[in-house]
Parts: structure tokens; C-alpha cells; sequence
């Protein structure tokens, strides 16, 4: 059997201890932060030295065998969901920072380092890793990687992509590339970005060069209320049209604040529709200057609350009600479904009001709670797993909710990623040119197929089963077979 | 006769005087910026419309002719240089802006909008396009995206593809494509950043949706002269490492200096050795702080001389040398060939004195003008092309230099793309492996090769005659012929 014979290369490749075959050992790895979604893979192989990755690309390679690489398991969209008959390759063990250059302001760590351990690791230079997803405790810089995560000062910093620049990266053939460097830009076709936010499907990360920033002398919140969800999404536009980039720009409404509340206590307003939370950062002249425009323009754009927050433990009560308002959330529901799509900052209001007619059509909550300066909603969609077709409903509303973001010009993930949660979703943001491009791509890098397959990009068939390919000259268009 | 064929399906598609196929018609095309190559194309086509595009394409790759897109023709590297029996695709005529919106702070614009006029038409809005090429006037927007294009700016606001939200793209086989939208982050692999910096090897952009910024309240510039330029190299690293990210941060050496104080009388000090300009920009405060903090830490680097300009006028005379030292350099050489390498900043004193000591091995003076903050070199190299060998030499002495880069750590390219000019480098720059990926993304969009060939990728072929291929495992290594 093809299971027995690549357990026997594995055991070769890797100690004991470091390679689980039975069924109550790889448990643990059957779901990702999807949980709606658990798989149990074949094995799971647990490898220490690069080396070991290497061969154990080159014998699934060999054997045909499909291979999910996995970080810590935080993904929101089930990207490290296991194959059942496939290697889960958890990079755990590559939890190394290799070498900081504060002169240059980088670091060269391993995939499975944390984020937040990046930035803990270097803040003796004054230095920090921009790019914070709420996870940032627990989730890896390679899955970040994999995923193009973002977090809540990516609207100033940027997405993953912007703050790293080289990636060390195995083929499944167990081929080593050095993509990037050090340096401003790289010739060819631009592999470090290709590489980013491809799940895993392209190639596996041995170690990330990540970017590092001086932390900001100085950071300002301002929290404003608003009588009126559709005001505080003009706002936001508002700020940014003032020339203002804020280091974060945060929306809540009102479902998400009374849960927020209640749970750390935040100091959030109750008789409110939605609050905003705008962060500045700079020097302490900047954030000065920046704070009076922006609590003008509030004002201008309506607010009936606005509160700076006076010192540092005020400014972190206030950003601690933010942090903590999926869990709230989850106090007040028995269960929740995080959504994740990204619009144009103009149609904020518009998008919104859509969802909270979706809310009343499928008679499920939703609370919001999301990076309103990109146009990142976050919708939590309030569900009971418990009670029979519920699940199905608050999926089939999520469904609804991403498309129409599509609608409205925008995408169907902001920094959470595709995996298998979005790929019918995919059908409705591309036409089949693109997704065979996509295939295409996929079969330049591993043309067996082997490397989390099933993730990210649906096939034609699976789009035209779910109805919503975009038809392209009147007819499903499959790939011209080359005639020449 | 192939070129009869193609020549009456272009007529058939474009309208009188839009397809240029006599020889003095076609001549004034034989060359962009690297005007030591010139090759005269078989027809020149300068359609008006996107259809037109979509028909041209599609004959061609019926036919089975090769295509090269035409922005300005101001490119550096070669990459617009016609192929003997293909088309020139002028895209000349596409020199729309088709949409501003100044609250989402983006344009839409046709692919042949010079770069400067970008920001001409937002001006009133307080807005401007960042990236600045030093050929901005002329520079077309689909060609900066063509090569990832940077300019004196990109130290603070990135190179092209950090400032362009969507293209709008046809393939060879004339189907459109959205790629990016006018939200944050899209799903499936990263073809914005794929197809940017592609050198018109992917497809025909027909239309760019750039992302603009509002015009800093200040912009403040500090002329630093030192007696050596190691200290001056030493210089750029301690500002970054303040934790400063000046808006541009510039490098001339003494012939630089000598060259363009002659010719525009910018009040450069000539008893130094390098000067360094740096640029800071941001709200009033902003410049006001930092500015204090850079002239203490060029002070302390051992500047002899420093001079902050006390008006605009002054700073507009400061930068009016250094965007006139090409020219200026002009004057006192002959002829000079413009390289574009790019190293990690802290190699910059340790790589000026290789080209130093190069430009004594080849009996070539060299003049060094460059953007120092990026570690993005411009070595001048000076020659007379009436001097028999002297053009040979200046090449030579070119890839030299590329390779010093490579070695350092850094790349071939920082702005300016490979083109045909550094494609020899490329075998330096990449293993036979990334090599073969290229030509893997390369054959996924343009299946018969016809857009652009012969740029920016060499044949593994071409790198073993160069001799510079690396070597994998003891052999060269071409692509496993799939076997399952």
C-alpha cells in the first residue's frame, strides 16, 4: 500500500517521536481555526532540520503523496486543513529568529517563529514587526506568509508582502530557492509577492526575511460614537480624504460594543450605534498635529462621542475591547461565524446596510467588528451549531456576504486567505481565464499536484457546479489546447 | 510571406496611418533609452482603442508573430527594443485618464499617460502619483508598470507595485483581465505583482488604476558634503538607523558634483567627495523634528559641510543639480553608460571602492549619481564609442559591476528592469531552477512565446554559453520531463 510504503521513507527520514501515524496522535491536527472543517491526514510529520523537509518533499514527490504544510494552526480559512491521504507537515520545530541587523532593520527568522516573538525579539533595538493579526500571539510568520495576513495597523504598514523581503523556500521536487534579498527590488517575474498569500500551494518556507520598523515615538487613540452606522462609515472616508494615513482606524457597531463591554470593560458608550477607534503614531509633534484634525473632522462628520485616551493604560483599555470582541462575541453566542471580505471604502455604507438585510432574510445576528480604514469587514455572524440547519444557514449567509463585496467592486478575503472556506466564492470573483492562469501557475511549481491540494483555487468543473462561473462569450470556456 | 499575412490582417483591423510598414516610417522606433541597441520591427502598429489592441493581439497569435508593447520608449534596459519580424505595439495613443476619484484617493488611467501628468491632473485635489522616475515627463504609466519603475521618492513611498491598485490586461490570445481591484488585498496568487516589473512578457495593459497620495504640507531638503566617500556611505546607514526614513536620500560623487555644478550651478561644494541630499517630508512639526535629528547624525558621520535649504527655491536648486547629472555628465564624456544595481545599504562604502577599483582595471572613469537610501546604485560609466573597443569595454566593465552586486547580496536591477541589456546577468542573478520557473509562468500566459520574446529571461542555453550558470548538484539541470 502507497501509505505503508511512504510511512517507511518518512521513518527513515525523521527520529522517533517525530513522525505520528496513529490515529490518536494525529488528532490534534485535524482542523485549523476553521473548525467547522476537521480532516485527519495520514501522518503527521514533525521535522527539525531543513534537510528533513527536503527529503520528505522529494519522497512525496516520488510517491505521489499530498503534502499540507501547517504553522500553528490560528488560519481562519482552513488552509492547513489536513489531506486524508497526506502528510501534514507541521514547521512547529522551526521556531529559530537566525540573525537580526538593526542597522539595516531586518530579520531573518524560521517559518514557525510567532509574530508577536519577532517583535519581542528585537525590541531591545527600538525595532518592531508591523503587521499584527489578532493572533499574533500564537500564529506563525510562515503561515502570515502563506496567508498575506494583515492585522490592525496594516492600513498604515501594509499586508505581509510589504514588510518581508526574502523568503528561503523548498519545492516539492526538494529543490532549494532563495527568493528576494536584501536589496530594494529583484529582477524576473516577482516570486517573493507570487509566493505570498499562495497557501501553501507553491512551494514550503524554511525561513522568511522580514522587514522591521522603529517603533513610533509616540501613540494616540481617539474613540468617537456615532448615532448612525452609515455616519461613522462616512467618516472613515472623511479622515482619509483629510490626507490622514492613521496607524489603525477600527469600526464596531452595536452588537459588537455591548459584547465588548460587557466582557473587559472597555469604556465604550451603550447608547451608540457604532464606535470608531482611530490610532496615530509618529512623533510626538505629528500625532499632536494629526489629533486635531481628525477629532475635527469627527465632529464635522457627526459624532455625538469623542474621547482621546489620556495616557497609555487608557489608550489600551481602549484598543483591549477591540481585541477582545470575537471572544465576546463568542459569550454571547454559542457559536460564530467570522467572515472576511474587503471592499472599497466608499461603498462602507452601502455594504453594511446590504448585510444587515442578509441578517433579517436569514434570521441570524450579525455583529461587526472589523479594519474599517482598508474597507476590511469582519462580519460574526451569530449562530447555534446545536440547532439543526443553522450552520448551513450562517454559512450559505456568509456566502452571500462575499459576494456581495464582489458586487461592490471588492474581494473575498482581506487577510485571512481562501483555503477551502471561500473557493466556491472564487468562482464568483473570477472568470475561468484567470483561474486557468491560476492552475496554470500552480502546475509550473508542482505539476503533480501535490502541495495542499484542493485549497485556494476551485476547478472549472467545481464552478460550474456552483453555478456561478462567469461565462465568458457566451459559453464555459476550457483551456485551448495548444496546437501549435 | 508571413509579413504579408500579418500586414493585410493589421490593415483590416486599424485605421489608414496607424500601421507603419516602410522602412523611414519604422525607423524612429529601432530604439528606446538604450540606444546602443536598435533593431528596425516589421510593422509598427499605434491603435486607438482597446478592440483594436484585442485584434492586433489576436492575429498575431494566429499568425504566429511576436509582439512588443511601446510605452514612451524611454526605457533603460532595452525592453521596448523591436523584434526583426514582429510588431511594435505603440501604445502611444492611450493617453486618457479615464477617472479620478480624490476620496478613495485613486485615478484610472490609460497605459500611455505620461507619468508626471498623472499628478498634473490631480493637483487640484492636493493629491500626487509617488513614484518619480527622473524621466517623468516623458515616461509613460504602462511602461513604469512594465518595469517596476522607481525614482527618488521610492525610498518612503515604494517602487510601482506599491502604488497601483488594478490593471486591466489582455492576453496574447486577446482576452481581457481584471487584475486588483480598488480594495485592499485580493485573493488567489498575487498576478498585480506578478504581471508588474514583467517587462510586457505576460500581457498588454490597457488600462492602470494608481493609487495617489496627498501632497506633504512640507518638504524640507539637507546637502551634506564629506571628504570621503566611505564616510558619506557610512552616512546613509546611520539616518536610516535613527529610525529616520527621509523622503529621498541621494548620493553624487566628486565628477558627479564637479559635472553638474558646471552645468546647472546648483551651489554644490567642490572641495568634497560626495555629497548627500536628503529630502524629508510630512506636516511642519514632522520636518521640523527630523530634520534636527539628521543633521546630528551627519554631523556626527563627519560631514564637513551642511546646508539645509532656507527656502524653496533652494531646495528646488539642491535637487535641479542632482536630477540634471545624467545630462550634466553628458557634457563632459562623449558618451557614458547608465548601470542600475541595487545592494543591502550596509555594503554601499565596500561596493564603491570595487567600482573604484574596476574603473582602474578598465581605464574608464565613473561617475557615481544615486539613490543611496535604497542601496540602488547608478554608476556612469565613461567612454567614447568613436574610441575602437571603448563601448565593448564600458560593457564589460557594466556586468562587472552587476555582478560585484550580486556578490554583495543585492540584484542586477533596482528601477530600470533587464531588457536586453542584463540578460546575461540573469544567469548570475538566478539558479537553472527559478530560471525554469520563469519560463513556467512565462509559457503559462503566453503559450507560443510571442510577447516579448527574447527579453529579461534568458534560455538556459544562452546562460551555459555565458559560462555564468550555476551549477546544481554537479550538472546542469533542465526541467524533469514530467513522467506521470
Amino acid at each position: 500500500m502507497k501509505s505503508d510504503r511512504i510511512h517507511k521513507r518518512l521513518r527513515e527520514i525523521l527520529p522517533p517521536g517525530a513522525l505520528l501515524t496513529e490515529r490518536e496522535d494525529v488528532a490534534p491536527y485535524e482542523t485549523d481555526g476553521l473548525t467547522a472543517f476537521r480532516r485527519l491526514p495520514m501522518a503527521v510529520a514533525i521535522p527539525e532540520t531543513e534537510e528533513q523537509v527536503r527529503q520528505i518533499l522529494r519522497a512525496c514527490y516520488e510517491e505521489g503523496v499530498p503534502v499540507v504544510a501547517r504553522g500553528s494552526g490560528t488560519g481562519l480559512s482552513g488552509g492547513a486543513l489536513p489531506h486524508e491521504s497526506g502528510v501534514l507537515l507541521s514547521l512547529a520545530r522551526f521556531n529559530r529568529i537566525l540573525h537580526v541587523d538593526p542597522l539595516a532593520r531586518i530579520a531573518r527568522v524560521e517559518p514557525g517563529v510567532p509574530n508577536l516573538a519577532i517583535s519581542e525579539a528585537v525590541a531591545p533595538f527600538g525595532l518592531y514587526y508591523a503587521p499584527d493579526p489578532s493572533s499574533q500571539i500564537a500564529c506563525s510568520i510562515g503561515g502570515n506568509v502563506a496567508e498575506n495576513s494583515g492585522g490592525v495597523h496594516c492600513l498604515k504598514y501594509g499586508l505581509t508582502v510589504h514588510n518581508i523581503l526574502a523568503l528561503r523556500v523548498l519545492t516539492i521536487e526538494g529543490e532549494v530557492l532563495e527568493i528576494g534579498s536584501e536589496a530594494l527590488d529583484a529582477p524576473g517575474y516577482d516570486f517573493l509577492a507570487l509566493l505570498t498569500g499562495s497557501e501553501g500551494m507553491l512551494g514550503v518556507i524554511t525561513q522568511v526575511t522580514v522587514k522591521l520598523l522603529p517603533k513610533p515615538e509616540r501613540a494616540q487613540v481617539i474613540m468617537a460614537g456615532f448615532d448612525d452606522v452609515k455616519k461613522a462609515g462616512a467618516a472613515v472616508g472623511a479622515i482619509i480624504a483629510a490626507g490622514i494615513v492613521p496607524a489603525g482606524l477600527e469600526m464596531m457597531d452595536k452588537l459588537a460594543i455591548h459584547a465588548a463591554e460587557d466582557f473587559v470593560h472597555a469604556g465604550y458608550p451603550l447608547d451608540v450605534e457604532a464606535i470608531l477607534l482611530c490610532e496615530l503614531d509618529g512623533t510626538e509633534a505629528e500625532v499632536e498635529e494629526e489629533m486635531e484634525k481628525v477629532r475635527g473632522v469627527l465632529a464635522a462628520a457627526g459624532a455625538t462621542r469623542l474621547r482621546v485616551a489620556q495616557d497609555e493604560a487608557q489608550r489600551l483599555r481602549l484598543w483591549a475591547g477591540r481585541k477582545a470582541a470575537f471572544p465576546a462575541v463568542g459569550r454571547i453566542s454559542p457559536d460564530y461565524y467570522c467572515m472576511d471580505g474587503t471592499i472599497p471604502r466608499k461603498r462602507l455604507p452601502e455594504v453594511l446596510a446590504r448585510i444587515a438585510a442578509l441578517s433579517r432574510e436569514y434570521g441570524l445576528a450579525v455583529a461587526n467588528v472589523f479594519h474599517a480604514g482598508d474597507g476590511n469587514l469582519h462580519p460574526l455572524i451569530l449562530y447555534d451549531a446545536n440547532k439543526p440547519g443553522e450552520l448551513a444557514r450562517a454559512e450559505a449567509f456568509g456566502g452571500r456576504i462575499l459576494e456581495a463585496c464582489v458586487e461592490a467592486g471588492g474581494t473575498i478575503t482581506g487577510e485571512h486567505g481562501v483555503g477551502v472556506e471561500k473557493i466556491d466564492q472564487m468562482c464568483v470573483q473570477f472568470r475561468s481565464k484567470e483561474l486557468l492562469l491560476f492552475h496554470a501557475i500552480k502546475q509550473a511549481w508542482d505539476v503533480r499536484g501535490l502541495l495542499n491540494p484542493g485549497k485556494a483555487v476551485p476547478t472549472l468543473n467545481r464552478c460550474a457546479e456552483f453555478g456561478a462561473m462567469h461565462v465568458h462569450g457566451g459559453q464555459l470556456k476550457f483551456p485551448d489546447i495548444p496546437r501549435f
